[in-house]
């Protein structure tokens, strides 16, 4: 197996739909006009995928990472640039299923592959990496900017929070859960759901937006410092699944595990501002993107993020997310 | 030190000059228009550069392969995006050299930095990695694709050929040379010369490129295979610098020196084909840009590439070419 025929033989059909990829049989790719979003995130073994993980779950975590930070943009999905480094003595099958993967995804979301580089280590203990560069259209509304809120509005969050913390936790076995939530909450760390509907749908009215990926309270600092201003978070309306639910309230200490589930990271979801003024759009939006949003606080004037209790005392919080030079 | 404060303080004033990188304070960057050529290139510590390699040059090589592919095409650099893995426990100290080689070369090569990731290795042995997606105009006269070469056409590369393989055995004290062809030959390895005015140069008439950086003989074989041809290359017109003349004359076997000159790779020149009514074009074309250029072979019908010695007896080569999948 060499690398030229497995670019040729796996990776250039999944760019098939792309004219200017030049059936990946190029340096470089040729892409029309814009303005494009544009966004690249990596991915680590034992950093932000487990080594064992197989590799088709792999791809498609890529894929969702890179497309998350487009829904926060409310931008479309167009396509993108990948570059693989494989462990030393990869077998053309892992590459193989890593392809199938990439090309569920592509389907799902209507993207190609434009083009990229392969590689592998010659280090025998060098973790697989894998970073991808992706194209979207802004909405036509103009991009959602991490930088926009104001003192007043309040604070959204997609979908359920802590999921996939407690998946890796769960294949880590550092926490017993019962088979069906092991498996959906496995499912959500692999497998996160990019907001593309939501993101495009409040891409008018939205003052701000991030996902989560460092975890709640970090990403609602970052989003909070951008502005200049403060993120109060009520513990108690942060949305849980069932799975999350459970373990919470398993937990001694409650205050600790709501701290805890904001702090996981990885959830993927997005997180955003809106004057007050636009609850109802909200709602609109919420229901047209078939998609749970959630008021969880608002910003106000001050700095950070902070963790409110019922009566609006701020939650110690240990650690204030994943910190990727820290580890 | 922390990921958020590196971004602020390190990277963000690369990005300075590029308005719809939100000064890296954002999850994506917005880009005006295009079209673009747009390429990625990965690079990784013990494959492409040594380990021990001072960090301000792995991000100038880092920038200078993307170029090279810019370069192959045609196309004006604009921009990238990067993507930075480092080893655990890495020293802010490096991570602001790395990014004082950006700077500089970013200077010489009038790019910016839009955006993109940077993270760390958990394991303790994982290898750095840098990935980075380049973005270029392309020329007016169309991007020179790999594909297009014609049976008949003269083949040509620029520069010299073989001081980059030179340099890394001079560096891992493979080879002995003088200290004034130690000393040339490491900084060819370490910063190749991106053809960029050459490449801008030759659009308008060459009729396939692309940049050497597997081998001459192999990439030669990647330009005759995409247009279904034969590329044959005169041994003996392979352009050498006066180190790597000197290292040849010094060899047993001058006709496997040569193959290996032409084996090693790292180059990043360009290789690139056009008809031979074009040949005053070419010249010209080689001063404006101030680059040498020499007609090394020719395109026939066939498939592959051939090294031929003075009397066109095809010369035994052991290797044809670096394949990154097999090391």
């Amino acid at each position: 197996m060499g690398e030229f025929d497995i670019i040729r033989e796996v990776f250039a059909p999944l760019a098939a739909d792309a004219d200017g990829a030049f059936g990946l049989g190029d340096d470089a790719a040729l892409i029309d006009n814009g303005p494009f979003v544009v966004t690249k995130d990596a991915i680590v073994a034992g950093v932000h995928f487990l080594p064992k993980d197989p590799y088709d779950l792999v791809a498609r975590k890529l894929m969702r990472v890179n497309l998350s930070d487009l829904a926060a943009k409310g931008a479309r999905p167009i396509g993108y640039l990948l570059a693989c480094v494989w462990p030393a003595g990869v077998k053309r099958e892992q590459i193989e299923l890593f392809a199938r993967g990439l090309n569920e995804d592509q389907g799902r979301f209507r993207v190609s592959l434009f083009g990229g580089d392969t590689t592998a280590h010659l280090q025998k203990t060098g973790p697989a990496v894998f970073t991808a560069t992706f194209f979207g259209a802004p909405p036509r509304q103009g991009v959602t900017a991490r930088v926009g809120a104001q003192a007043g509005d309040d604070l959204y969050v997609t979908g359920v929070i802590g999921d996939a913390g407690l998946g890796l936790k769960a294949l880590r076995r550092e926490e017993k859960f019962t088979t069906v939530d092991k498996a959906s909450l496995a499912m959500r760390y692999h497998l996160p759901e990019p907001r593309l509907s939501i993101g495009a749908a409040i891409a008018g009215f939205a003052t701000a937006a991030i996902d989560v990926s460092d975890g709640l309270i970090a990403d609602a600092g970052h989003l909070a410092r951008a502005s200049g201003l403060r993120a109060e978070i009520d513990a108690v309306s942060i949305p849980r699944s069932t799975a999350a639910g459970a373990w919470v309230a398993r937990q001694q200490n409650r205050w600790k595990a709501l701290a805890d589930v904001a702090s996981f990271g990885d959830d993927y979801e997005i997180l955003f501002t809106a004057p007050s003024a636009m609850r109802r759009s909200v709602t609109v939006a919420a229901k047209a993107a078939k998609t749970e949003v959630s008021r969880i606080g608002s910003m106000t004037r001050g700095e950070g993020a902070a963790l409110l209790d019922e009566n609006g005392r701020e939650i110690a919080v240990r650690s204030a997310g994943f910190d990727h030079l820290k580890g």
